[in-house]
């Protein structure tokens, strides 16, 4: 295993106190317990929280910043974070509106962060992401895993958050973005855990795994390497049997976000290339790419590989997408 | 070789076209002679126009847009573009001002932009950047490599050619900046090029390339590998080493812009722990950190590795690097 890292055991107070510098116009890091706050804490509006394991940055701490979240929970490698960090960053962040957390659905997560909301002396509420629909159920996971498509769901819940929406209406848009995002994800290579320095699982040279988690969690199957238009012919025909399953239509203009989400190692160039064969596609399926995202935005450390999500669009969502953001890995209109 | 492709033929096309689907708002594709041309064409400026070999995403392309460049003509993989590309692109993008050329100093590079700069109507200058302090000659190159500095060159001249400055004068900044940035790479992994499908050097897990190039080419030496900051120290030392012998000094506040570039491969973790090592090493030797950037902004394929990049700034160079920009890669402001 070769790592730009020091001791294994300080990795994760190293890379946060390296993004807190960098962004230390956007961020604050606190620790013991840990948690990234925004620099200009927000006024009397509902306060966005988020977090997980540490290994898929940006997500979460990325996002931190007007227009998306408050605050972010860091847990180690792909660990999740304990509750008594929800609870000081949801001190430091409370904005007398109450807390919306955003969790993706990982049974670690889940119980950690529901720990929290119970203790919690706040109002708040909870939006699972469950987006993945490569499987139910998996290593790490009761129901589907969340994935790439929570970033989406952050920019638009963050977004009406700013306009001073209460809780519900934060917690509704959420659920309802959820609902309507749907990813799978494809790896070439396996990541490595630093703790573990060895790889999550081993694969051939010719083989790829087909709706694999962003924890190297086994997807749906092992498949021979192919071309890249079969490869997202099957992610693409993966999402449409989901949505078709979920019995969502397409709204007027049919209009839809696709997200093309490397997982850290594969390269710019590649990712376009999927974004081709995934645009066209969806075209081909009626589908109108309204809004367009390509990079590493939910990574799993190192793995080789992608994911394809795609969002449907209606007037709501599309305004809360394009609304300003200023974060460290989103950044538009200001 | 395992990568998201179709025919090997056809990746440069494939993914160029992902990436002005993509940016439909920002970039024209244009093919035969291939080139990117910005989409709202600027009125009566000096126009900027890169390129160089593909597989350095998101350079150059992914920095045309207001506030950079005008146009990017991108050859095959590792690859020089020819002079029809520049000559069509400068045509398209020539707005009544003249043409900066804005090159990384490798020599199948520096050939066909100065052939172009020979047959162009329009009155032009080039600026070449050679930050690499690593080596002096290299595999494809007399003299200093350009690598991931050149973003700044690109981001500050194209800031100073927006207010309607002179060729002359964009040329003029583009040197300073270029002389005052000093970058040194490391690599972990080799890169693999497509066309060849076999990595382009051996290295073993044990082994990292101190003084690396984006295409893969020798550095300083083989070293054994160790940890992030013995590695970056290095790093830092050859950087403040390079500023000696250019008898570069600091301003009066000593501020630098500090940029952690990966090369393709290593996870943001990583690159942010970069930082934070070579921020404090910086910090040490009197340097004021004002301005920071993290990320893959000039990779080399699939290579795991990093640059680290320092640029000594003035008054006016920070007032080119903070003025709004808009382009797919870097964005702020607007």
């Amino acid at each position: 295993m070769k790592k730009f890292i020091n001791h294994i055991d300080d990795i994760l107070v190293e890379s946060l106190s390296g993004f807190s510098t960098a962004h230390a116009d956007l961020v604050s890091l606190h620790l013991d317990p840990a948690y990234i706050v925004r620099k200009n804490k927000a006024a009397n509006k509902v306060v966005i929280i988020s977090g997980g394991g540490s290994g898929h940055e940006p997500l979460h701490a990325g996002y931190i910043g007007y227009g998306m979240l408050d605050a972010a929970c860091p847990g180690h490698v792909f660990t999740s974070p304990t509750p008594d960090q929800m609870l000081a960053a949801a001190e430091a962040a409370h904005a007398n509106q109450g807390v919306l957390f955003i969790v993706k659905n990982y049974a670690g997560d889940v119980m950690n962060f529901e720990m929290a909301a119970e203790m919690l002396a706040f109002e708040n509420a909870t939006v699972y992401t469950s987006d993945d629909c490569a499987v139910v159920n998996s290593t790490y996971t009761t129901g589907r895993r969340g994935v790439a498509g929570t970033v989406i769901v952050e920019k638009c819940v963050g977004s009406l958050a700013e306009t001073g929406a209460n809780l519900n209406a934060c917690k509704a848009l959420g659920d309802k973005v959820n609902q309507r995002i749907s990813s799978i994800g494809v790896a070439l290579t396996s990541c490595t855990v630093p703790a573990a320095s060895r790889p999550t699982f081993d694969i051939s040279d010719t083989e790829i795994e087909m709706g694999v988690g962003i924890h190297g969690e086994p997807g749906r199957r092992r498949e021979v390497m192919r071309e890249a238009d079969a490869i997202i012919t099957d992610c693409v025909d993966a999402i449409l049997a989901d949505f078709k399953v979920k019995n969502l239509t397409l709204g007027e203009n049919n209009e839809a976000l696709l997200l093309i989400n490397g997982f850290g190692a594969t390269p710019l160039m590649e990712l376009y290339l999927i974004y081709n064969v995934a645009a066209k596609l969806f075209k081909q399926h009626g589908i109108n790419i309204a809004r367009s995202l390509v990079g590493n935005y939910t990574t799993a450390l190192d793995m080789a590989g992608a994911s394809v999500t795609l969002c449907l669009l209606d007037d709501e969502i599309k305004q809360h997408w394009d609304s300003p953001v200023h974060t460290a890995a989103l950044r538009w209109g200001c």
